[in-house]
């Protein structure tokens, strides 16, 4: 399904594409040692002050989108070689934005699970991107709870500012990787007053 | 000033205090080679998805707010001793809080400039922080530039979900040591509809 989607959004014409990645890995952390944690899912800071996801324009007339996305990956997280390597079987949605710049955009979006392990390595090698303090101004990790005050966690995080449609890609891929179940994910959009993703409905 | 503020502040009975500390290093980074980053001010996302200062509530009865607030640093931010350790010194605001579980809260704010190079080993011990992914989510910087849109950079900044006064506390210190020219600041306040921080007026 994904393969076709990517196959077909590569056949519209005067089309600009950007690809995301989301990378995230299982997590046996508990906040406060009671609240699981469940997974640790990257975002990143911008340097537009809003949230977003790895990635960025990429160069399409060749039909490598992932060629682009992992030189973005590589430049914002600072991967060294064989780390982290995004292919064709990563790509999970593409959708057509409005214009921007005069062009309609077609986002990509990616996600990879890595350990844990792995997942820290990311972080830590992102201090060391030639774009740190500049183009990336910091790694976050989603929380994926709601505290009992009911707002606090996911709600509150989604409240912040997003780059682009990574809201709703965050939103889409908790919801299609059941990353939390799908009553808590609505429940949290309801409390942001953001619209749930279909797949939770 | 801040001194005798924070000698008063001791003397009110029946309050929590709370210290938070903000720490920046002038930054020689420009993005996309262009727009100066002028300094890098660290703040964190917090386990409940809203960003703010490293530091938290702290027990008053002996005196020494620094001690608490030099142990929520090492929990937060994993410091080495010696690395970093705030001291009266420091001490720059405190201001008396609305109610927080029937008592009234007292905050206190710190700053503490350093090298880019210290900052960096405060960024890369923060991964190492035993809080790290359960209390602490992730470090970021500030953006403090506005980019020629008029809304990215400090002002879509200014919009994300923010802990208790953390805002208006970047924006008190960001007037007071002038890490942006009152004119700027102002104008970014505005566009993200948040009060002006009454230096900056």
């Amino acid at each position: 399904k994904a393969g076709r989607r990517r196959k077909d959004s590569l056949r519209l014409s005067g089309h600009r594409h950007a690809c995301h990645a989301m990378i995230f890995a299982s997590c046996p952390d508990k906040v406060f040692g009671k609240i699981p944690v469940r997974y640790a899912v990257l975002m990143q800071m911008r340097f537009d002050g809003r949230l977003g996801f790895p990635g960025g324009f990429v160069d399409s007339r060749d039909g490598f989108l992932e060629a682009g996305l992992n030189r973005e990956l590589s430049e914002e997280l600072g991967l060294q070689p064989g780390l982290l390597c995004l292919t064709e079987r990563e790509h999970v949605l593409a959708h057509v934005l409005p214009l921007h710049r005069d062009r309609p955009v077609v986002a990509h979006f990616y996600m990879r699970e890595l350990s844990l392990m792995q997942l820290r390595d990311v972080e830590r090698a992102a201090l060391r991107a030639c774009e740190y303090g500049a183009e990336v101004m910091g790694m976050v990790r989603v929380p994926l709870y709601t505290l009992r005050d009911g707002v606090s966690g996911l709600p509150a995080f989604l409240c912040n500012s997003f780059a682009g449609t990574a809201r709703e890609q965050l939103l889409w891929a908790l919801a299609a990787r059941r990353l939390l179940p799908p009553g808590r994910l609505r429940e949290a959009c309801e409390i942001a007053r953001v619209p749930v993703p279909a797949l939770a409905l």
